[in-house]
């Protein structure tokens, strides 16, 4: 018997007429134990994320969650379907240009947004339990509002991040699956989930401070992280972005390996039971890098492109990360850094124009 | 005899390994008088600033203004290469999805901008006019350092704006023409410049505020603006945003038009002679709008769109703006706003998604 | 009550497994009177026909036509979505290049097509009319056969085209709706509707041959068209193509006056009443152009262009069509003929690469 | 000291005023020794030829063939250069659909081609050797003509081809290097090159017929292959479409094997000396297709796809090629064939719609 709901919310009507819908999975538990809301794809050519939620649907049939778990396998039917070529176009608004994971609400915007130091003075008197319902009830009240805006004052983008936020401000536990253009998997993860983050079992990691820069993850926390460090207690809830390697790849394989690790920190955050044979508990050695010294490098000419290092390896000072080709018959020109690094992304193909995202590199780390 | 230089500047390396360039036409005036900038084109397919710039080379070449004028006619050679079927895809990276108008240098950053404050409070005892030069060397000075970093640290939009900005950085009044959708010609101007902006004979005009989004006009205008506030006076410096009607058009004859009003604007500011027969000074009435009053609109569905008003009208509350057929045999959807509005922008093409920007309209105005 | 039934046809999962569908309206007839088959937006961004199909499902709703009628008016929904910018690519498969209307089915190819030379020698001694009946016999039965291939062995623009033309092969009037770059409005007719062709009211028309290019009209009239020469009869089917218009643009007021052509055309046919008052009865002259004489003139340089002429006036030999400034502050290039010319179709945008469909002119024509 | 000669031709002035340039190099070699031709990147993001050409630039810098070698690149630079998001659009036309190889100039056509059979008649007398001179200097002639043609009258697709077609007559080998999607190296050679093209050392190798279909190995070799069925003689021309493995890679290891493959051809040519060491004679044993047994298979439905067998391996009927997810929660579904097959090229995404080209199979072959 089916142990979840499977529901699709319409999102955008098409030129065509048609209405292109979002599926949501809902694995209902008990609702005094935290609860978790997983997504992926919001760039839409991020399919591993997709493959790894169809792995959990599967899971989660067998070995039902204890607390509640909203999986949302395909975020962001638009852009997924947006081909040039045989690649799928994704990342941004085709039409405007915006990112479209930079469209969530801020909770802690000046307009309309929460004031929490007000809210801490406020009920000062009240237990912190209370506090947290308050705020969840608040975000939940708030962003109902901005959903019930008439169409004519939201974008698509706007609209389908709001849709999402809805669903996400309930959970506990907050993962954004992804994917970026050649990349090892990392995770971005809140400072001040520096042991939790180990469970997810991805080793590269950086730490992103308590800053809104329109994401998904962060949408989420801010407004916990902030609150949390006014009371000065642990926070409660956790968001993270999941980045699972390259765009455009899909492997069933790998997904297995990416979803064992998502169930790992759900045991750990209590909305599973353990699973037997237990795996690896959680990440060995970490390499964790501030968002700060997580630095792009652009490609100072056009040409064509040969990494010479793999993503995930400590390349020292002045080694050759890139060689350029900037026409046959040329000599190439050698791309290095002054300071050791960690490739973790490279640029998708071979041909690049001047200053695009030739890598982004750990510039420094530290090993946890 | 040339009364101008023209040079050419590379700004990328192609994948081919070729490289564009822009051109750059400067018109060495007397450095005492007000120097212009003008440029056209940052987003590609705007090409009535091209032609009005077109314009102004042989204007100036008959009639030589006083002050330096520099003019760039095409800012922007990757964007106004890069088609899709017949079309440009002009506006953003295609790449990157990045506005190539929010890329400029923000002078008053707090990591490596002038603090404004300390400048005046340094110097207060100096008269006004060498805190002017004091700020105009910092800005370029600043702007140089930007300039030098290595390749590998500025990515293609942002080494052009700062490229361009460092030309814009030595004039008085900037001029930055661009095109929007389907539109009437606008302005966008400091608040400050309520007066000045009539020379520029664009009945439509939306007044901005003292705050940096990435654009060229406010890269240049805050900085100043601010010290002005400072220093109680009026700000010496202009820049404006100005949207040359419709992307993809381009008139030679429109162009006289456009360049008449920029050619006023420069002679109320001292760069050029008055020229004879006198044009009309100014524009004789302005529909002005603040920036948190223009509103968009965004289209409540998708399918073929109908626009019931023109440009430039004013559309009584509650009059349909648009009809919109979500499919042949379906009822009309009319689009209508619960207040009086005059639209500046409609979206250029009669099939949309839901969620685009059907409209930009006035939505609240004074008749100055 | 509703006298059409409304069904639709799924034609394409999609990467986000939702599924496209196509529209199809169908008015039963007396199945002894001519059939009519109307279609639009094969191209994607091609409006004006839909516009016209929304018009004559209302139409017919009041004034039921004799024959049947079967209206498609979003042929290709797939290629109606696909934005870049703000504008619609929808001439061609975005991954492959293809261009849509070249993909239908040849009934007379060597391999698995009709043998009209043997059909006419095997029945020679039937009636005219039961030949014909066996053709259209034939014609479906290999159009079904073809459509019941697995689906592996067809891409989406075949099985499309396929379906399409299905639903064509039973009617004996077939107009495909289309538009091209900025036009003014002109049909594709067989050289031997010569007649016909002024009921459409359309006063510009290109006379094609008995050739298969790929197109919906060939597809339909060659088998007849060969036939009916083999018999030394008139031609009992009629496919035309009509281009209403420009790309991208929509008006329901234009529709009205585009269906009544059509109309005009279907009461000729004998698929429909005489309507009253009754409309001119045909096109007073007609512009006649054959397929050899209709010009593509590419632009011989790359730049921005202004056009010096309109679409459907007579240009002497000489005269600049265009006006090419391939930068600011450069002569401009003259684009002139050494003979007369009608232009019909004109490039999109003003910016434009070297080589691009500039115009299509008739460069000889009669009128008729 | 440089032994080549390095020019560039230009091919397109871009809408911003600037003009692509291809680059050739040439090295002059004795008259009296059979010549070639090799270009590469006609698609534009077609790089490991371009990575090969670079090779043997510096590889013929060292070692000078003895025949004269012409050189070009990258034949497509405006190809190159047109990206959508990291990837290239390089396949077609991006305005207009077209295929850029396949519109080279069809040397038989009936309107202004070369008339073998009325050649071979008046000339009977003549010697075989003079034949081909004249062949020659027929095609050079009128490919001559073709390119005086007003630029008006040629798109630019057709004149880069005849362009580059016009460089290509000249030549006794033509090497045409290209890259699939995802894809083992194979080559498309004419029939009656069966032991020529061993030499190549590339093991997959589809033979096609004398059919002119646009693409320049075709339009090089249809005309002497037909002069020399008449003449029943050896063709002396061959011309060649090698896949170089995946668009959008580079990888300057792979291509000195790729370029020690084509030296290896050029020494059994007569070209180039042998060189030592001597290197493997040619390719032990050939997978040979016939161009009709080459089956594309199309997606038969959209959603996520992986692929489970790789290129270039044997894979009996029945076993699934790819399985595609439609949707997280469905079944998936296999694909596989009735037939044994060897996959050479995948679809480059495992994001797909319905009805795109999922492989491209060998459905039957031999080992040679
Ligand atoms: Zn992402
Ligand atoms: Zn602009
Ligand atoms: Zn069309
Ligand atoms: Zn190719």
């Amino acid at each position: 018997m089916k142990n979840y709901t499977h529901t699709t919310i319409p999102v955008r009507t098409l030129a065509s007429g048609q209405i292109l819908n979002i599926d949501v999975f809902r694995f209902e538990g008990d609702p005094s134990v935290p609860s978790a809301y997983i997504q992926s794809g919001m760039h839409g050519a991020e399919l591993q994320g997709t493959a790894v939620i169809d792995f959990l649907i599967r899971f989660f049939t067998d070995h039902p969650p204890k607390g509640t778990v909203t999986l949302v396998p395909a975020a962001n039917p638009y852009a997924l379907n947006n081909k040039t070529g045989e690649y799928t176009q994704g990342r941004f608004d085709p039409t405007y240009g915006d990112n479209w994971n930079r469209l969530y609400w801020d909770a802690l915007n000046n307009e309309d947004g929460i004031d929490i130091e007000n809210l801490v003075k406020t009920i000062r008197s009240d237990a912190q339990n209370s506090i947290q319902k308050i705020l969840r009830h608040e975000l939940t009240r708030k962003l109902e509002q901005q959903l019930q805006k008439p169409l004519t004052e939201m974008g698509y983008g706007r609209k389908l991040a709001l849709t999402l936020q809805r669903m996400a401000v309930e959970a506990d536990s907050v993962l954004d699956l992804h994917c970026a253009s050649h990349s090892v998997r990392h995770v971005y993860a809140p400072e001040y989930a520096r042991q939790t983050v180990r469970y997810l079992n991805i080793p590269y990691v950086l730490f992103i401070p308590n800053l809104f820069a329109g994401a998904m993850d962060e949408a989420v926390f801010c407004p916990w992280w902030t609150l949390s460090q006014k009371l000065s207690v642990p926070c409660p809830v956790e968001a993270y972005t999941i980045e699972l390697g390259n765009q455009e790849a899909y492997s069933a394989k790998d997904a297995r390996g990416d979803a064992m690790g998502i169930i790992n920190y759900l045991v750990h955050r209590g909305t599973c039971d353990p699973i037997k044979p237990k795996g690896r508990d959680s990440a060995e050695s970490l390499f964790a890098c501030r968002l700060q010294d997580y630095k792009t490098i652009y490609s100072p000419t056009g040409g064509l492109c040969e990494f010479s290092t793999v993503t995930g390896g400590i390349v020292p000072a002045q080694e050759p990360l890139a060689v350029i080709l900037t026409k046959a018959g040329n000599e190439k020109i050698s791309v290095a850094l002054p300071y050791d690094c960690i490739p973790i992304v490279q640029y998708s193909s071979a041909a690049l124009h001047q200053g695009v995202e030739l890598l982004k590199v750990f510039s420094k780390w530290e090993v946890m």
